[in-house]
Protein backbone atom coordinates (compact mmCIF):
# COMPACT_ATOMS: atom_id res chain seq x y z
CA UNK A 1 0.00 0.00 0.00
CA UNK A 2 1.15 3.40 -1.20
CA UNK A 3 1.27 6.39 1.28
CA UNK A 4 -1.17 8.58 -0.87
CA UNK A 5 -0.93 12.77 -0.94
CA UNK A 6 -3.22 15.07 -2.06
CA UNK A 7 -2.50 18.89 -2.17
CA UNK A 8 -4.69 21.61 -2.40
CA UNK A 9 -3.48 24.88 -3.37
CA UNK A 10 -6.10 27.55 -2.57
CA UNK A 11 -5.84 31.34 -4.02
CA UNK A 12 -7.15 33.33 -6.97
CA UNK A 13 -3.57 34.72 -7.22
CA UNK A 14 -2.73 31.02 -9.25
CA UNK A 15 -5.74 30.91 -11.28
CA UNK A 16 -5.71 34.58 -12.90
CA UNK A 17 -1.59 33.52 -13.96
CA UNK A 18 -0.59 36.54 -11.34
CA UNK A 19 1.62 34.22 -9.72
CA UNK A 20 2.95 30.79 -10.53
CA UNK A 21 2.35 27.73 -8.10
CA UNK A 22 5.61 27.07 -6.38
CA UNK A 23 3.78 25.05 -3.14
CA UNK A 24 2.76 22.26 -4.82
CA UNK A 25 5.83 21.25 -6.54
CA UNK A 26 7.57 21.80 -3.39
CA UNK A 27 5.20 19.69 -1.39
CA UNK A 28 5.06 16.96 -4.61
CA UNK A 29 9.22 16.87 -4.93
CA UNK A 30 9.07 16.61 -1.02
CA UNK A 31 6.45 14.39 -0.68
CA UNK A 32 7.38 11.76 -3.47
CA UNK A 33 11.01 12.08 -2.23
CA UNK A 34 10.33 10.59 1.37
CA UNK A 35 8.45 8.14 -1.28
CA UNK A 36 5.06 9.02 -0.55
CA UNK A 37 2.51 8.71 -3.96
CA UNK A 38 1.45 12.06 -4.75
CA UNK A 39 -2.00 11.48 -6.00
CA UNK A 40 -3.35 14.80 -7.24
CA UNK A 41 -3.53 18.54 -6.75
CA UNK A 42 -5.98 20.92 -7.01
CA UNK A 43 -5.74 24.82 -7.40
CA UNK A 44 -9.34 26.35 -6.11
CA UNK A 45 -10.40 30.23 -5.94
CA UNK A 46 -10.89 32.07 -2.86
CA UNK A 47 -14.67 30.63 -2.66
CA UNK A 48 -15.84 29.45 0.50
CA UNK A 49 -18.13 26.75 -1.22
CA UNK A 50 -15.25 25.75 -4.15
CA UNK A 51 -12.35 25.55 -1.01
CA UNK A 52 -15.50 23.16 1.19
CA UNK A 53 -16.29 21.06 -2.41
CA UNK A 54 -12.63 20.61 -3.23
CA UNK A 55 -12.05 19.32 0.64
CA UNK A 56 -15.11 16.83 0.73
CA UNK A 57 -14.41 15.30 -2.56
CA UNK A 58 -10.59 15.08 -1.24
CA UNK A 59 -11.50 13.58 1.61
CA UNK A 60 -14.05 11.26 0.07
CA UNK A 61 -11.08 9.66 -2.26
CA UNK A 62 -9.47 8.84 1.36
CA UNK A 63 -6.06 9.92 0.87
CA UNK A 64 -3.44 9.18 4.18
CA UNK A 65 -2.52 13.15 3.97
CA UNK A 66 -4.06 16.16 2.74
CA UNK A 67 -2.14 19.34 2.50
CA UNK A 68 -3.72 22.89 1.65
CA UNK A 69 -2.05 25.97 1.07
CA UNK A 70 -2.81 29.50 1.15
CA UNK A 71 -5.86 31.24 2.79
CA UNK A 72 -4.60 31.73 6.13
CA UNK A 73 -4.17 35.56 6.93
CA UNK A 74 -6.08 38.12 8.28
CA UNK A 75 -7.63 39.87 5.18
CA UNK A 76 -11.26 39.01 3.36
CA UNK A 77 -9.91 36.66 0.67
CA UNK A 78 -8.45 34.34 3.28
CA UNK A 79 -11.36 32.11 3.16
CA UNK A 80 -9.67 28.65 3.87
CA UNK A 81 -10.69 27.53 7.28
CA UNK A 82 -14.37 28.45 6.72
CA UNK A 83 -14.17 26.54 3.71
CA UNK A 84 -12.89 23.73 5.95
CA UNK A 85 -15.42 24.13 8.80
CA UNK A 86 -17.89 24.04 5.96
CA UNK A 87 -16.33 20.76 4.28
CA UNK A 88 -15.94 19.22 7.70
CA UNK A 89 -19.26 20.54 9.44
CA UNK A 90 -18.01 22.47 11.97
CA UNK A 91 -18.96 25.81 13.16
CA UNK A 92 -15.72 27.82 13.71
CA UNK A 93 -14.82 29.69 17.60
CA UNK A 94 -12.01 31.29 18.87
CA UNK A 95 -8.99 29.17 19.68
CA UNK A 96 -7.42 30.42 22.91
CA UNK A 97 -4.59 28.84 21.77
CA UNK A 98 -4.02 30.08 18.74
CA UNK A 99 -5.58 33.77 20.12
CA UNK A 100 -2.10 33.85 22.14
CA UNK A 101 0.07 32.65 19.60
CA UNK A 102 -1.06 35.16 17.02
CA UNK A 103 -0.78 37.47 19.96
CA UNK A 104 2.74 36.45 20.52
CA UNK A 105 3.87 36.87 17.11
CA UNK A 106 2.18 40.12 17.09
CA UNK A 107 4.05 41.35 19.60
CA UNK A 108 7.60 39.42 18.24
CA UNK A 109 6.96 40.99 14.87
CA UNK A 110 5.97 44.83 16.34
CA UNK A 111 9.60 44.64 17.91
CA UNK A 112 11.67 43.44 15.32
CA UNK A 113 10.56 46.08 13.46
CA UNK A 114 10.17 48.74 15.82
CA UNK A 115 6.71 49.69 15.20
CA UNK A 116 5.00 51.61 17.44
CA UNK A 117 2.12 50.63 16.44
CA UNK A 118 -0.31 49.06 19.03
CA UNK A 119 -0.53 45.18 18.90
CA UNK A 120 -4.39 44.90 19.48
CA UNK A 121 -5.88 41.74 19.15
CA UNK A 122 -8.47 43.39 16.08
CA UNK A 123 -10.90 41.19 14.45
CA UNK A 124 -8.27 40.61 11.31
CA UNK A 125 -6.13 38.88 13.73
CA UNK A 126 -8.66 37.18 15.60
CA UNK A 127 -10.10 35.90 12.22
CA UNK A 128 -6.77 34.30 12.35
CA UNK A 129 -7.62 32.26 15.32
CA UNK A 130 -10.88 31.21 14.80
CA UNK A 131 -10.68 28.04 13.89
CA UNK A 132 -13.35 25.21 13.20
CA UNK A 133 -14.00 23.16 16.27
CA UNK A 134 -12.23 20.00 16.74
CA UNK A 135 -9.50 21.15 14.59
CA UNK A 136 -5.43 21.45 15.81
CA UNK A 137 -2.99 23.77 16.02
CA UNK A 138 0.27 22.96 14.02
CA UNK A 139 2.85 25.83 14.88
CA UNK A 140 3.92 28.00 12.24
CA UNK A 141 7.70 28.92 13.11
CA UNK A 142 8.22 31.66 10.84
CA UNK A 143 4.88 33.38 10.46
CA UNK A 144 1.75 34.62 12.24
CA UNK A 145 -0.69 32.44 10.77
CA UNK A 146 -0.57 29.08 12.93
CA UNK A 147 -1.55 25.64 10.80
CA UNK A 148 -4.60 23.41 11.45
CA UNK A 149 -4.63 19.56 11.89
CA UNK A 150 -7.66 17.67 11.64
CA UNK A 151 -8.09 14.07 11.33
CA UNK A 152 -11.05 12.00 9.61
CA UNK A 153 -11.48 8.86 9.17
CA UNK A 154 -7.45 7.83 7.85
CA UNK A 155 -6.86 11.28 6.50
CA UNK A 156 -4.59 13.56 8.30
CA UNK A 157 -5.43 16.70 6.75
CA UNK A 158 -2.91 19.91 7.37
CA UNK A 159 -4.00 23.25 6.50
CA UNK A 160 -1.28 24.97 5.78
CA UNK A 161 -0.66 29.11 5.03
CA UNK A 162 0.60 30.08 1.66
CA UNK A 163 3.62 32.14 1.88
CA UNK A 164 6.19 29.52 0.59
CA UNK A 165 8.58 30.42 3.55
CA UNK A 166 6.26 29.88 6.03
CA UNK A 167 4.55 26.45 4.44
CA UNK A 168 8.03 25.10 4.04
CA UNK A 169 8.92 25.34 7.60
CA UNK A 170 5.44 23.69 8.60
CA UNK A 171 6.02 21.20 5.93
CA UNK A 172 9.80 19.93 7.37
CA UNK A 173 8.99 20.49 11.10
CA UNK A 174 5.44 18.64 11.55
CA UNK A 175 4.06 16.81 8.26
CA UNK A 176 7.48 15.43 6.87
CA UNK A 177 8.03 13.00 9.91
CA UNK A 178 4.87 12.11 9.74
CA UNK A 179 4.86 11.05 6.10
CA UNK A 180 8.30 9.47 6.77
CA UNK A 181 6.80 7.37 9.43
CA UNK A 182 3.55 6.24 7.12
CA UNK A 183 6.01 5.31 4.23
CA UNK A 184 8.59 2.87 6.59
CA UNK A 185 11.47 1.80 4.78
CA UNK A 186 10.11 2.70 1.27
CA UNK A 187 12.35 4.88 -0.47
CA UNK A 188 12.21 6.80 -4.34
CA UNK A 189 15.11 6.16 -6.72
CA UNK A 190 15.46 7.56 -10.52
CA UNK A 191 17.44 7.38 -13.47
CA UNK A 192 17.27 9.34 -16.66
CA UNK A 193 18.42 8.46 -20.58
CA UNK A 194 18.56 10.97 -23.05
CA UNK A 195 17.77 9.58 -26.46
CA UNK A 196 18.24 10.99 -29.94
CA UNK A 197 18.05 9.43 -33.52
CA UNK A 198 14.29 7.39 -32.42
CA UNK A 199 11.20 8.14 -32.59
CA UNK A 200 9.33 8.52 -29.91
CA UNK A 201 7.03 5.70 -31.50
CA UNK A 202 9.52 3.96 -31.96
CA UNK A 203 10.94 3.64 -28.38
CA UNK A 204 7.02 2.66 -26.98
CA UNK A 205 7.72 -0.88 -27.72
CA UNK A 206 10.52 -0.81 -26.27
CA UNK A 207 9.91 0.48 -23.24
CA UNK A 208 6.55 -1.62 -22.67
CA UNK A 209 9.54 -4.72 -22.72
CA UNK A 210 11.49 -3.31 -19.97
CA UNK A 211 8.73 -2.22 -18.42
CA UNK A 212 6.82 -5.63 -18.26
CA UNK A 213 10.38 -7.36 -17.53
CA UNK A 214 11.17 -4.94 -14.60
CA UNK A 215 7.91 -4.87 -12.83
CA UNK A 216 7.62 -2.25 -10.19
CA UNK A 217 9.86 0.51 -12.79
CA UNK A 218 8.10 3.21 -14.29
CA UNK A 219 9.31 4.26 -17.98
CA UNK A 220 8.24 7.85 -18.71
CA UNK A 221 9.14 9.07 -22.28
CA UNK A 222 8.90 13.29 -21.71
CA UNK A 223 9.88 14.59 -25.74
CA UNK A 224 12.65 17.31 -25.47
CA UNK A 225 11.96 20.09 -27.83
CA UNK A 226 14.37 22.72 -28.65
CA UNK A 227 13.85 24.62 -31.90
CA UNK A 228 13.98 21.70 -34.62
CA UNK A 229 16.50 19.21 -33.12
CA UNK A 230 13.79 17.18 -30.63
CA UNK A 231 14.98 14.38 -28.64
CA UNK A 232 13.72 12.62 -26.09
CA UNK A 233 14.61 11.74 -22.10
CA UNK A 234 13.52 8.56 -20.86
CA UNK A 235 12.87 8.74 -16.80
CA UNK A 236 12.79 5.82 -14.96
CA UNK A 237 11.57 5.44 -11.50
CA UNK A 238 10.73 3.06 -8.77
CA UNK A 239 9.25 3.63 -4.96
CA UNK A 240 10.45 0.20 -3.30
CA UNK A 241 11.15 -0.70 0.41
CA UNK A 242 15.05 -1.14 0.38
CA UNK A 243 15.23 -4.71 1.11
CA UNK A 244 14.07 -5.07 -2.72
CA UNK A 245 17.21 -3.58 -4.02
CA UNK A 246 15.41 -0.57 -5.49
CA UNK A 247 18.19 1.15 -7.23
CA UNK A 248 19.57 -2.35 -8.42
CA UNK A 249 16.60 -2.67 -9.85
CA UNK A 250 16.73 0.73 -11.71
CA UNK A 251 20.38 -0.04 -12.99
CA UNK A 252 18.71 -3.53 -14.54
CA UNK A 253 15.70 -1.78 -16.28
CA UNK A 254 18.33 0.99 -17.66
CA UNK A 255 21.23 -1.04 -18.96
CA UNK A 256 17.81 -3.39 -20.88
CA UNK A 257 16.72 -0.57 -22.11
CA UNK A 258 20.17 1.30 -23.08
CA UNK A 259 20.78 -2.28 -24.93
CA UNK A 260 17.58 -2.20 -26.73
CA UNK A 261 17.66 1.65 -27.94
CA UNK A 262 21.01 0.76 -29.53
CA UNK A 263 19.86 -2.11 -31.19
CA UNK A 264 17.55 0.16 -33.16
CA UNK A 265 19.94 2.65 -33.94
CA UNK A 266 19.21 4.76 -31.32
CA UNK A 267 21.96 7.05 -29.42
CA UNK A 268 22.25 7.68 -25.87
CA UNK A 269 23.39 11.55 -25.45
CA UNK A 270 23.70 11.12 -21.84
CA UNK A 271 22.58 9.22 -18.49
CA UNK A 272 22.46 10.15 -14.83
CA UNK B 1 -21.88 35.96 -16.72
CA UNK B 2 -18.75 34.84 -16.71
CA UNK B 3 -16.90 32.25 -19.42
CA UNK B 4 -15.64 29.61 -17.00
CA UNK B 5 -12.60 27.46 -17.64
CA UNK B 6 -11.09 24.32 -15.74
CA UNK B 7 -8.11 23.43 -16.75
CA UNK B 8 -6.83 19.52 -15.94
CA UNK B 9 -3.06 18.44 -16.50
CA UNK B 10 -2.25 15.08 -16.94
CA UNK B 11 1.18 13.66 -16.11
CA UNK B 12 3.36 11.73 -13.32
CA UNK B 13 6.15 13.98 -13.92
CA UNK B 14 3.98 16.96 -12.28
CA UNK B 15 3.08 14.80 -9.09
CA UNK B 16 6.82 13.55 -8.21
CA UNK B 17 8.20 16.72 -8.68
CA UNK B 18 10.34 15.90 -12.12
CA UNK B 19 8.80 18.48 -14.20
CA UNK B 20 7.50 22.33 -12.93
CA UNK B 21 4.11 22.65 -14.64
CA UNK B 22 4.11 25.67 -16.96
CA UNK B 23 0.59 24.47 -19.50
CA UNK B 24 -1.82 25.63 -16.19
CA UNK B 25 -0.02 29.13 -15.43
CA UNK B 26 0.52 29.63 -19.64
CA UNK B 27 -3.52 28.51 -19.61
CA UNK B 28 -5.06 30.49 -16.51
CA UNK B 29 -2.53 33.93 -17.15
CA UNK B 30 -4.12 33.94 -21.66
CA UNK B 31 -7.62 32.75 -20.86
CA UNK B 32 -7.54 35.61 -18.28
CA UNK B 33 -6.18 38.19 -19.69
CA UNK B 34 -8.86 37.15 -22.48
CA UNK B 35 -11.51 37.96 -19.92
CA UNK B 36 -12.67 34.24 -18.92
CA UNK B 37 -12.63 33.22 -15.12
CA UNK B 38 -10.65 30.13 -14.33
CA UNK B 39 -12.42 28.28 -11.84
CA UNK B 40 -9.82 25.29 -11.20
CA UNK B 41 -6.80 23.64 -12.09
CA UNK B 42 -6.15 19.73 -11.21
CA UNK B 43 -3.02 17.97 -11.59
CA UNK B 44 -3.47 13.97 -11.94
CA UNK B 45 -1.62 10.65 -12.76
CA UNK B 46 -1.30 8.67 -16.14
CA UNK B 47 -3.87 6.31 -14.87
CA UNK B 48 -6.86 5.87 -16.45
CA UNK B 49 -9.89 5.87 -14.06
CA UNK B 50 -7.93 9.17 -12.59
CA UNK B 51 -8.30 10.70 -15.76
CA UNK B 52 -11.51 9.32 -16.67
CA UNK B 53 -13.09 10.62 -13.10
CA UNK B 54 -11.69 14.19 -13.27
CA UNK B 55 -13.09 14.40 -16.72
CA UNK B 56 -16.37 13.73 -15.43
CA UNK B 57 -16.78 15.76 -12.37
CA UNK B 58 -15.21 18.87 -14.38
CA UNK B 59 -18.54 18.38 -17.06
CA UNK B 60 -20.61 17.82 -13.78
CA UNK B 61 -19.49 21.77 -12.55
CA UNK B 62 -20.56 22.85 -16.16
CA UNK B 63 -17.97 24.92 -17.00
CA UNK B 64 -18.02 26.29 -20.50
CA UNK B 65 -14.55 25.05 -21.27
CA UNK B 66 -12.54 22.64 -20.24
CA UNK B 67 -8.62 22.31 -21.43
CA UNK B 68 -6.57 19.26 -20.51
CA UNK B 69 -3.44 18.88 -21.56
CA UNK B 70 -0.69 16.14 -21.78
CA UNK B 71 -0.80 11.76 -22.38
CA UNK B 72 -1.40 12.06 -26.45
CA UNK B 73 1.84 10.68 -27.53
CA UNK B 74 2.75 7.45 -28.53
CA UNK B 75 3.97 5.50 -25.53
CA UNK B 76 2.12 2.97 -23.11
CA UNK B 77 2.20 6.38 -19.65
CA UNK B 78 0.07 8.45 -22.84
CA UNK B 79 -3.53 7.06 -21.28
CA UNK B 80 -5.54 10.79 -21.97
CA UNK B 81 -7.67 9.51 -24.96
CA UNK B 82 -8.52 6.45 -23.03
CA UNK B 83 -9.68 8.14 -19.83
CA UNK B 84 -11.92 10.75 -22.12
CA UNK B 85 -13.75 7.76 -23.89
CA UNK B 86 -13.99 6.13 -20.33
CA UNK B 87 -15.74 9.50 -18.82
CA UNK B 88 -18.11 10.35 -22.05
CA UNK B 89 -19.13 6.93 -22.38
CA UNK B 90 -17.46 6.47 -26.00
CA UNK B 91 -15.29 3.20 -27.38
CA UNK B 92 -12.30 4.52 -29.18
CA UNK B 93 -12.07 3.61 -32.83
CA UNK B 94 -9.37 4.60 -35.28
CA UNK B 95 -10.05 8.23 -36.81
CA UNK B 96 -9.24 8.27 -40.48
CA UNK B 97 -8.17 11.89 -41.00
CA UNK B 98 -6.56 11.44 -37.78
CA UNK B 99 -4.61 8.75 -39.32
CA UNK B 100 -3.60 10.60 -42.48
CA UNK B 101 -2.42 13.78 -40.25
CA UNK B 102 -0.25 11.39 -38.21
CA UNK B 103 0.99 9.64 -41.23
CA UNK B 104 1.82 13.11 -42.67
CA UNK B 105 3.27 14.63 -39.97
CA UNK B 106 5.69 11.47 -39.67
CA UNK B 107 6.87 11.57 -43.26
CA UNK B 108 7.55 15.43 -42.73
CA UNK B 109 9.22 14.77 -39.85
CA UNK B 110 11.33 11.70 -41.11
CA UNK B 111 12.20 14.08 -44.39
CA UNK B 112 13.16 17.28 -41.99
CA UNK B 113 14.90 14.95 -39.83
CA UNK B 114 17.20 12.90 -42.66
CA UNK B 115 15.62 10.10 -40.72
CA UNK B 116 16.32 6.76 -43.36
CA UNK B 117 13.83 5.55 -41.13
CA UNK B 118 10.42 3.93 -43.11
CA UNK B 119 7.27 5.56 -41.84
CA UNK B 120 5.19 2.67 -41.38
CA UNK B 121 1.93 3.27 -39.02
CA UNK B 122 2.99 1.41 -36.11
CA UNK B 123 0.66 0.44 -33.31
CA UNK B 124 2.37 3.49 -31.29
CA UNK B 125 1.54 5.83 -34.47
CA UNK B 126 -1.80 4.02 -34.90
CA UNK B 127 -2.75 4.84 -31.13
CA UNK B 128 -2.77 8.96 -31.80
CA UNK B 129 -5.05 8.81 -34.11
CA UNK B 130 -7.53 6.28 -31.97
CA UNK B 131 -9.86 8.79 -30.60
CA UNK B 132 -13.65 8.49 -28.69
CA UNK B 133 -15.77 8.29 -31.16
CA UNK B 134 -17.94 11.44 -32.06
CA UNK B 135 -15.15 13.92 -30.91
CA UNK B 136 -13.62 15.88 -33.31
CA UNK B 137 -10.32 16.37 -34.83
CA UNK B 138 -8.29 19.18 -33.67
CA UNK B 139 -5.17 20.42 -35.84
CA UNK B 140 -1.54 20.42 -33.97
CA UNK B 141 0.38 23.11 -36.46
CA UNK B 142 3.78 21.71 -34.55
CA UNK B 143 3.58 18.50 -33.79
CA UNK B 144 2.17 14.55 -34.70
CA UNK B 145 -0.45 13.96 -32.02
CA UNK B 146 -3.71 15.84 -33.19
CA UNK B 147 -5.71 17.94 -30.41
CA UNK B 148 -9.55 16.99 -29.75
CA UNK B 149 -12.62 18.19 -29.54
CA UNK B 150 -15.85 17.31 -27.68
CA UNK B 151 -18.95 19.08 -26.76
CA UNK B 152 -20.86 17.98 -24.08
CA UNK B 153 -24.04 19.86 -23.21
CA UNK B 154 -23.10 23.48 -22.96
CA UNK B 155 -19.10 22.75 -22.38
CA UNK B 156 -16.73 22.41 -25.01
CA UNK B 157 -13.96 20.05 -24.07
CA UNK B 158 -10.48 19.95 -25.49
CA UNK B 159 -7.61 17.62 -25.41
CA UNK B 160 -4.26 19.02 -26.09
CA UNK B 161 -0.78 17.40 -25.36
CA UNK B 162 1.45 18.16 -22.90
CA UNK B 163 4.57 19.41 -25.14
CA UNK B 164 4.46 22.92 -24.30
CA UNK B 165 5.06 24.50 -28.02
CA UNK B 166 2.19 22.17 -29.00
CA UNK B 167 -0.38 22.98 -26.54
CA UNK B 168 0.39 27.10 -26.63
CA UNK B 169 0.18 26.47 -30.86
CA UNK B 170 -3.40 24.57 -30.87
CA UNK B 171 -4.72 27.16 -27.92
CA UNK B 172 -3.90 30.41 -30.16
CA UNK B 173 -5.13 28.54 -33.32
CA UNK B 174 -8.09 27.34 -32.47
CA UNK B 175 -9.19 27.91 -28.47
CA UNK B 176 -8.63 31.96 -27.73
CA UNK B 177 -10.50 32.96 -30.59
CA UNK B 178 -12.99 30.44 -29.33
CA UNK B 179 -13.09 32.62 -26.01
CA UNK B 180 -13.05 35.83 -27.06
CA UNK B 181 -15.99 34.77 -28.85
CA UNK B 182 -17.80 33.69 -25.05
CA UNK B 183 -16.37 36.75 -23.52
CA UNK B 184 -17.52 38.80 -25.59
CA UNK B 185 -17.03 42.49 -24.82
CA UNK B 186 -15.22 42.51 -21.26
CA UNK B 187 -11.95 42.58 -20.14
CA UNK B 188 -9.81 42.36 -17.58
CA UNK B 189 -7.51 45.25 -15.92
CA UNK B 190 -5.08 44.98 -12.77
CA UNK B 191 -3.23 47.63 -10.74
CA UNK B 192 -0.57 46.88 -8.21
CA UNK B 193 -0.05 49.17 -4.97
CA UNK B 194 3.68 47.86 -3.25
CA UNK B 195 2.96 49.15 0.48
CA UNK B 196 5.27 49.02 3.45
CA UNK B 197 5.55 50.19 7.30
CA UNK B 198 1.59 48.76 8.07
CA UNK B 199 0.49 44.97 9.19
CA UNK B 200 -1.72 43.27 6.94
CA UNK B 201 -3.92 42.99 9.79
CA UNK B 202 -4.23 46.91 9.51
CA UNK B 203 -4.50 46.81 5.44
CA UNK B 204 -7.81 44.22 6.14
CA UNK B 205 -10.41 46.93 6.61
CA UNK B 206 -9.28 49.53 4.81
CA UNK B 207 -9.64 46.77 1.78
CA UNK B 208 -12.76 46.02 2.76
CA UNK B 209 -13.73 49.43 2.50
CA UNK B 210 -12.40 49.82 -0.57
CA UNK B 211 -14.15 46.65 -1.51
CA UNK B 212 -17.49 47.27 -0.89
CA UNK B 213 -17.54 51.07 -2.12
CA UNK B 214 -16.04 50.18 -5.28
CA UNK B 215 -18.21 47.18 -6.90
CA UNK B 216 -16.72 44.72 -9.21
CA UNK B 217 -12.99 45.45 -7.78
CA UNK B 218 -11.51 42.69 -6.19
CA UNK B 219 -8.29 43.57 -3.90
CA UNK B 220 -5.82 40.75 -2.76
CA UNK B 221 -3.14 41.39 -0.40
CA UNK B 222 -0.16 39.42 -0.91
CA UNK B 223 2.46 39.08 1.83
CA UNK B 224 6.19 39.42 -0.02
CA UNK B 225 9.04 38.08 2.28
CA UNK B 226 12.46 38.74 1.62
CA UNK B 227 14.18 38.19 4.92
CA UNK B 228 13.39 39.94 7.83
CA UNK B 229 11.89 42.56 5.52
CA UNK B 230 8.20 42.01 4.37
CA UNK B 231 5.90 44.14 3.04
CA UNK B 232 2.53 43.94 0.49
CA UNK B 233 1.69 43.62 -2.98
CA UNK B 234 -1.72 44.84 -3.27
CA UNK B 235 -2.97 43.39 -6.86
CA UNK B 236 -6.26 44.99 -8.20
CA UNK B 237 -8.52 43.32 -10.52
CA UNK B 238 -11.71 43.76 -12.06
CA UNK B 239 -12.97 41.90 -15.28
CA UNK B 240 -15.82 43.92 -17.12
CA UNK B 241 -17.60 45.30 -20.55
CA UNK B 242 -15.54 47.82 -21.88
CA UNK B 243 -18.61 50.23 -21.24
CA UNK B 244 -18.25 50.17 -17.48
CA UNK B 245 -15.02 51.57 -17.77
CA UNK B 246 -13.06 48.93 -15.70
CA UNK B 247 -9.92 50.90 -16.10
CA UNK B 248 -11.55 54.16 -14.30
CA UNK B 249 -13.01 52.03 -11.60
CA UNK B 250 -10.01 50.19 -10.90
CA UNK B 251 -8.03 53.24 -11.13
CA UNK B 252 -10.58 55.26 -8.43
CA UNK B 253 -10.29 51.91 -6.42
CA UNK B 254 -6.51 52.21 -6.31
CA UNK B 255 -6.88 56.11 -5.00
CA UNK B 256 -8.90 55.16 -2.44
CA UNK B 257 -6.86 52.97 -1.27
CA UNK B 258 -3.84 54.25 -1.74
CA UNK B 259 -5.42 57.68 0.53
CA UNK B 260 -6.27 55.21 3.55
CA UNK B 261 -3.00 53.28 3.44
CA UNK B 262 -1.38 56.99 4.01
CA UNK B 263 -3.93 58.19 6.55
CA UNK B 264 -3.10 55.02 8.15
CA UNK B 265 0.47 55.95 8.24
CA UNK B 266 1.47 53.28 5.28
CA UNK B 267 3.50 54.09 3.03
CA UNK B 268 3.28 52.80 -0.94
CA UNK B 269 6.66 51.91 -1.93
CA UNK B 270 5.65 51.31 -5.98
CA UNK B 271 2.66 51.46 -7.98
CA UNK B 272 1.81 50.33 -11.84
Amino acid sequence: MSTTIEIICIGNELLIGKIKDTNAFFLAKKATLLGANVKRVTVVQDIIPEIANTIRESIARKPKFIITTGGLGPTFDDKTLQGLGKAIGQELEINPEALAMVKQKCVDYAKKRGFVADIEMTSPRVKMATLPKQTKLVNNPIGTAPGVRFDVQETVLFILPGVPVEMEAIFSETIAPLIKQAVGDKVFCERSLFVDNIFESHLAPLIDQVMSSNLGVYVKSHPIRTKNNPHMELHLTITASKDQNPEEKLLKAAKELTDLIKENDGLITKEF
